[in-house]
């Protein structure tokens, strides 16, 4: 309970004042805990950034893993895949923010999990991309450079959406899965 | 030149540390002056952060212009435009990188003329691709989406390209400007 306020009080802060410019004790100020009982729940600011893009992560894995369990066509799968990406991006904005501008902040042992969580999550779209494409569903040049296309159009979702102004998360995604299958060469059912 | 290796000196900051945590002094001592020999050049930290988005802007809008300029077909000014836009984004990785993380850290009037610029841009995309639907060269529901969309792949490549790794500068254009084309749903020439 207090560990997941003191998480969303850390994501605040780094998105405001960006990782490096944020302290431990404005983030403890946000809870109203000071310096030794914030440091019962978390070791360090380090920590409370691993923590943050670990928890993204592992959300991001589990959105996409339910949403192609079970389906085996390649345009559905692909459909699904990406509707899940699209709508994490839209509903998580400030995780994503982070995510993204602080990796260059994350250190060993953490950046190397983390890299690897966002390298399984992209091999995902490789793999169904690739697979597609050898069943004849897709015409791909590159399957990795087209699995960073969609991955991107997610990410810039997270850099441009606003619940309260513009396109719906449904127009949004609705148009991003079309704009996904345009973009794989899809044959179409 | 003294004002460009303070301005490069201070992209430099921005990307390691971030605009928040950076500070004067550490720019000034990048290039081996003191307080008020480096407050000669510049007025202040802000004022250097709008000054790398400005010229990050005004390039990218040259670039884009010079690009299509005489071209009429809808498909070859898409494909120049989205040639145009991701090779500036592999070459200019750390103004993109800064350009889109640290807005938040632009203050008026600044913000307001960047944003304008921003603006300016998509508007380019936004017309290019309503103008080639009109004609029948584009199959496209909503300009705006896909507009962000393109300009957001140019964007994605600007943080993953490496020149030392991975596909070619001449490889990502060409694959994105296939993406893109896809994208709208040209019919092709």
């Amino acid at each position: 309970m207090r560990d997941a306020e003191i998480r969303a009080a850390a994501l605040e802060e780094f998105v405001r004042r960006g990782y490096e410019a944020a302290t431990m004790g404005d983030i403890g100020a946000a809870v109203g805990m000071r310096g030794p009982s914030l440091y019962k729940h978390v070791s360090s600011k380090q920590d409370l950034l691993a923590s943050l893009m670990h928890a993204t992560m592992t959300a991001l894995l589990h959105d996409h893993d339910t949403a192609v369990s079970g389906v085996a066509d390649p345009v559905e799968r692909l459909r699904r895949a990406v509707d899940a990406h699209v709508r994490f991006h839209a509903r998580h904005r400030r995780e994503a923010f982070v995510g993204n501008r602080e990796l260059r902040s994350l250190l060993e042992p953490h950046r190397s999990v983390i890299l690897g969580l966002r390298d399984t999550y992209e091999q995902r779209f490789r793999s169904l991309i690739a697979e597609g494409a050898e069943l004849g569903a897709f015409r791909v040049a590159d399957p990795q450079l087209a699995s960073y296309a969609i991955l991107d159009l997610g990410m810039g979702v997270a850099v441009w959406f606003r619940e309260d102004a513009g396109p719906s998360e449904n127009e949004v995604a609705w148009a991003q899965v079309e704009f996904a299958l345009r973009l794989v060469g899809a044959t179409g059912p």
